[in-house]
């Protein structure tokens, strides 16, 4: 399933090693899913489809069995296995990114909540071009920090993090725009407003996208990377 | 220093018990100091306190540290001891909290950067009767939430739950008061979506001291509650 992992293939337990193995494999399939809501999501709003609109909204019930059932897993390795070194990080990391892709599922189903509106009242699509670019650039981001967790790919963890830097400049930006037309034109403030909230949703995807890639280097280095700039961050890993 | 909580009293290593006890300590200052942080940031928005909007905004590097070393305690905790059932769920539940704990760190953050730009421009206080009502019902949420996890306290956790759906109620009727607002007087849009930005830090930080709850009740009964309604987990738990 996964043979670039390391992790996966030193147990001299084979059982404690399937168990990994599967809550892994669970973990990757959830990161599917969620980025392709969150891809759904966007193309909803963008092409205004409703019935995708409230697909994806439904979807979101799938990821939180899903979110249950790997933390489900993960305490029973703690339980009976009594992981140690890179396999208790990776239990560690593990379960904190389980969150993360939760709340991007969150964030996927406000987005499809609002694209459902926006879809049956119509109207000008202010805003739109700043999502379709922002949406695209934090769906490569799930996708790389998922891929670094796949492969312990440190290299990938920072690239993901200075993707985020990008995101959160695109999108002040974009928020700047938005504020312009709500102020020339107040008759879509409503409309522009909601669009203001899908852009918070994936700047916040963006910033799950980063915590993620944050595990990624806590399980291979060991050391806690949370609220340190990506410089930093680099001159520790290359030491 | 927490007299009520059983977990706390029933090992037979007393460095075990000693190494609960201080990670038990330090989840609770945090807790205090965050939610002071939140009634401080909604404090220098209403009464326009610049140095106090600032002062939140760096008083989240504190919490941002303690959230790492409590993170840390409870790594060490696993790795040496293997904690099982009760321990195990209350480290697993701490491990979770503490993410909400520093994430209302977070919104409070935000909270403070907005009250400082908007005491710095001046201008009507539109939506500020609203702020410092739902404002108000956070802060007990968070102290009861925490007050739940001191004590393994269910029906404390179960009142928590019950308090954020109101939160929800208020927070969509405020919006919608603030919507009106933009649209009457086009003149004032940007800071009243600086309100409505606060006013939904606000109501996240509503969600995660419910998450922390959930927490309470995963710790006491064993049951993952995330994702459930608080009528079926009244069900559950008084079966």
């Amino acid at each position: 399933m996964c043979p670039n992992n390391p992790v996966l293939t030193h147990h001299i337990s084979s059982q404690f090693n399937d168990e990994l193995q599967d809550v892994n494999t669970k973990f990757m399939t959830m990161g599917g899913l969620v980025e392709q809501q969150v891809a759904n999501a966007i193309h909803a709003l963008l092409d205004t489809d409703v019935s995708m609109a409230i697909d994806v909204q439904f979807q979101d019930n799938v990821v939180n069995q899903m979110e249950r059932e790997i933390d489900e897993a993960l305490t029973l390795i703690l339980a009976r296995r009594h992981p140690a070194a890179i396999d208790l990080r990776m239990v560690i990391a593990m379960s904190k990114a389980n969150t993360d892709l939760e709340r991007i599922g969150d964030e996927a189903s406000k987005i499809g909540r609002i694209a459902q509106s926006l879809c049956e009242e119509g109207g000008s699509p202010r805003g739109y071009m700043e999502t379709r670019h922002i949406g695209n650039q934090v769906r490569v981001m799930i996708h790389d920090a998922l891929d670094a967790f796949a492969r312990l790919d440190v290299d990938q963890a920072l690239k993901v993090m200075l993707a985020d830097a990008d995101i959160d400049r695109e999108y002040q930006s974009a928020t700047r725009t938005l504020m312009t037309y709500m102020i020339e034109d107040p008759r879509h403030i409503t409309r522009v407003i909601n669009v203001l909230w899908v852009l918070r949703s994936l700047e916040r995807i963006g910033d799950h996208a980063r915590n993620i890639s944050e595990q990624v280097i806590y399980m291979v280095k060991g050391f806690d990377v949370r609220h340190t700039s990506v410089e930093e961050i680099e001159q520790r890993v290359q030491r």
